[in-house]
């Protein structure tokens, strides 16, 4: 038996001219398995993770054995944000029509449906596990579809909500998922769901969040806060307490802009681990073990420094590289600031950023040109 | 006495060259009484609300008599917004840099402190009203700094913020704010809260939206809340029902990108009202009635139709015009949909967007060019 | 014999996300006669041309005889431009790209291929009026696919010339063309060049702009430049005389993102008569007569005002009305110019713009937020 | 005597919100000598050129002997650009509000007024090198003053030449020119007028394009642009052939939004040898010799690669790299042209771009997300 390949056009918004803006959806099925999801650039301008998913492909296609489960891939998910162009630049990351952040307006089942939730809670507390995670699923379908049905009838579909109802539900019935994101300048790191830590260790990356089980409306929270619920209620209510077989992560595979074939080979060995220990590989697969060492850190940890000057900006410490309390971590230019007295130069119009604390860049504001209150860098606090 | 006249130049914002943007806050006092704020554009492309101050300055430079009390007045007092144009049009509803709506992220005092509001309310709970409220003022304004130093101490003050924290310090102590902007094409209209419904027929406008006590961050919301939340604690802790000398209302003055210093002539007549009600000229003062007449409904009938289509759209009815279920809102034309059959004309590409339901429509899209899930119209359901 | 009807589909762009960008080109033809080409909203946001060209099709589809000739509407001609939506604003004057005008890069013929067009020239010397001009759209055909041959082997297409050669093929063998757009905020003007200036008075329009025969690469200048090329070069090389059985105009159909599929109507009758004088209807036709009064003006008599300040803009004066030597035509205002001063307002920030000639005003900035420099307005200057 | 400094506030805009945008303008004058001009960021994104300044006047600041002459350096010499923010990009190269290129519209003295410098020529025909050339910066000076008081009386001043006039008049006097740009991504290469090929050589740049003596607008061809038309009268009218004092040069310094404080002092490295040749340091100066090996190329040779398609692309070969005809210089990857057929990868989506020629690539497109007829690259062809 062979591994089947399907592709699926979907359309996913008109545009004024009359023409339409579609997504290329790629799946391949061996035996039954487990249905690992991943999609590229929900963010328009983070488009190294379509060379992850070429790659994959690649290494799929010459894969000689037949693969356990589905795994469906998502490239240039958001055309919306990809085309957005201005000058050169790819105005990805916010719709440009209504300000919204393209990856925060997914919908939250639960919340939305909660006398249902609870309702099938109270029908499934003593099914079994197995069983119990296929309803669940069918469970979130249903709703997913209904919900839709409801904001079409009362023509509440947005602009934003068209596309994520679509991504939404290519990825309701999965066991896996991965949202793949880059920073602004950045190294790799990788959100992982405080419950899947342990999981997420198969995913290689130098750098990982642990994010709470709240919701904030970004795409892997909209994925596995169904489950966190669904743990949370068993336990409270039934004192059950469920191990969840499903995970959703969102990697940030360095910079926007950026798109490197020769990376996105690396990317694919990064997940391949976590891909072999969902069971889509046989557990005898070798793999050559990774020398990146995951270095964790919870999200009340990961702080942005927010620019108390304007100006052009000097970047001492870069993305990856460690700094300690006082360290400069850059120098502001003002041109306003040059200052002459007497005739002679009185003031440079440069001015240091010192660390409060010591820790690790993460990511970097991707201009010099540094308006007064932007995300100058983001860093783990040691 | 006379009437004292003062401006306040207060910098809001460093650019990235160096140079400073300002605000230029007027204010006007007499007799002591109440204190009045209104402020203009914080949505940069909402300029009106600049006429109706320039015309609301030169009514009150030519009042002979003495006010009772202060009006503050920012005109542009969102330089940020008023300044970014793209092309020739004025980009101020969103921060450029961040994505995000203008009139959203103010600073909610009670949520933010609320052991501090409850020890306040404890501390106060049979403190006579006129005290009650003069030491309210005072926790407002002392909550309101302590929070910004906080921000400030832990350098999380980003660019949405600055500017907010601004405007809010300067309305803290007031009695009545007047935040002024204006819909997208429009008709004029008003938001009040629920509890300021009565005191807002002293405001003419045609159509009165009224929003429930919930905080959402728009600058009228984070100026009641605490006086509702006051309200809300002192009644269900200590049975006492408070009558609250304070409001603050959104007003939509017609179109954005407009500016007509006629209309600001008439849009000072649709407040003096008000301000006479609240104290700032003599009860005996004659005003002109207004044949306007108020027609007030609840938010939840105010209602968001977005386009279902992409294309270029007509209006058939127009902001102001009511009308029926199955009249025709207007027509999509979208150009692929020309159809020719047969060497015939099948299609012409137009559709008609029917009503289902009966109403008012108070906004429209400003452009001809619409986006698949834009906010065609908004309108009161009756 | 009936009118048969054609439509075709065309590529003009692909997207980064693989998806295309496609303009539906529309015919009618009947009898042999002349070849009348019409497009709209070569600039995005200049939209009301659509609405004449669905007009035009409803007209000539319930016409009961057989036309002369053939018309080709293009509905929609850049839907690089009008897709290009920043906020509510249709950004579709500027390439968002490489900042070119949509309407500047059209090649010239005549002068890229000078050697051939004065061979054609002397080759046909003596040929009569009307194989003459036969041939010579035959060279322009020719040389077109020639040029665009030559810059695809070179890899120099780029994204304005892409389109440019797509639309300026579809004219290329017109009688007559009429380029579809709309001022800022505006009334209807009409440009054309000295030679047709007679022809120029079948379009019904209040205000006629008379060009110069150079060319600065707009779409009506690249096809009338190489009639007025050929008129002159008979003329001063072998002393003949040609009438130029062709001509071009540029259409202002009032202001742009507006869409009035009535006004459409109205645009409609403001063609006819041009039509009927083409030989596309028969010269029995009954046409209403128009009221409109044409009033006609040398290029060098329309003059823009640029913006002395910044700030916010009161129009005293509209679009289609005149003004005297001396009028306010708007006022200024400035926030940073209230100007307080012992207590009392000195200074309301309000100054006026007087006219320096008289005149009638022709369009305004669509936007009350002005920019110091700005094309503040444009007027015939009497 | 020591060197003298001196600083200038020079209000450059009026804003909306009436603040004001302003340049520092920086000089520092030693005995007697020439007049050096450096200019950074009239592309408001390459702001490179600034850290170049800064260490200049480091550099300066603690050299200990007097300098000849007089060093003019404006930093941030264009905030309309480098403020112009769209999310984190800088809009910088084009005016947001015109989509005029910042360095295009700069006044050419000698084409606009031909009469007087033909006059200037006659009447100095005979006068002495030296002096002729101190009476032409006077004619320059006068010519521009008086230009710009016709352009101001009729009204002509628009968004940009308020700009370029500011600049224009700094360097009106200068005797060298260095206006500091970058590239998109890009190497560092250097413009040089035809006719001061040999004194570029003392710019230490590794890639040097040589552009023809006609004018198209930018700073460096206003200011040489009289010298060569002086040049040319004097010879072909007198048969005098003048040996030019004046030179101007575009120096391109790597990428755009990058701004390097240690790049910053080896670009002082770069330009020592000119300010030496100059005359600004003594001839015995000691500087240490440049590794770096000038490449000259003519300006035909420059050539641009526009995209053939739209997509995701990889580059293969960098800026600075060189290539053989056929090497594949990158890939272009287009998620709708992933194929399957049978169940199989039929095609990856990806596509190679060969090259027609052997070359060095000196700037590429800087995102992944290239639109269909993008310059995609620029190279010396050899």
């Amino acid at each position: 038996m062979k591994n089947i390949w399907k592709q699926k056009k979907i359309k996913v918004k008109e545009l004024p001219s009359g023409d339409t803006l579609n997504i290329n959806v790629i799946s391949v099925s061996g035996h039954p398995g487990p249905h690992i999801y991943l999609q590229a650039g929900i963010h328009g301008a983070e488009v190294q993770g379509n060379a992850l998913i070429i790659q994959l492909i690649d290494f799929l296609k010459s894969y000689k054995a037949t693969i356990n489960g589905t795994i469906t891939m998502v490239p240039l998910a958001n055309p919306n944000g990809t085309n957005n162009k201005n000058n050169t630049y790819t105005n990805g990351r916010f719709n440009a029509n209504t300000g919204d952040n393209w990856n925060r307006n997914f919908i939250d089942l639960v919340t939305l449906k909660r006398a249902s939730f609870e309702k099938f809670c109270h029908k499934n507390k003593q099914t079994e596990n197995k069983v119990l995670f296929t309803h669940f699923k069918k469970w979130l379908k249903q709703t997913l579809i209904k919900i839709e049905k409801e904001l079409k009838d009362k023509n509440q579909i947005h602009e934003n909500n068209e596309i994520n109802l679509i991504l939404q539900k290519l990825a309701i019935e999965a066991d896996g998922v991965l949202d793949l994101h880059t920073g602004p300048i950045a190294t790799y790191y990788l959100y992982t769901p405080e419950y899947a830590k342990e999981v997420s260790k198969y995913l290689k990356f130098e750098n990982t969040l642990v994010i709470p089980h709240y919701f904030a409306g970004a795409f892997d929270e909209v994925t596995f806060h169904p489950y966190t619920e669904l743990k949370k209620y068993f336990f409270s209510e039934f004192g059950r307490d469920l191990t969840l077989p499903f995970e959703s992560f969102t990697l940030e595979l360095g910079s926007e802009e950026a798109f490197d074939l020769e990376s996105g080979k690396r990317d694919v060995a990064r997940i391949l681990p976590y891909l072999k220990y969902k069971g889509v590989f046989p557990s005898n697969m070798r793999i050559k073990p990774s020398p990146i060492k995951n270095q964790t850190i919870p999200l009340e940890n990961f702080k942005t420094i927010y620019s108390k000057q304007s100006g052009l900006f000097h970047f001492d410490i870069k993305p990856g590289e460690t700094f300690k309390k006082g360290d400069v971590i850059g120098r502001y230019f003002n041109a306003q600031k040059i200052k002459i007295k007497n005739n002679k130069i009185d003031h440079l119009g440069i001015e240091e950023l010192k660390a409060d604390y010591s820790g690790k860049v993460i990511n970097i504001f991707p201009s010099a040109v540094v308006p007064q209150g932007c995300e100058l860098l983001q860093v783990f606090k040691y």
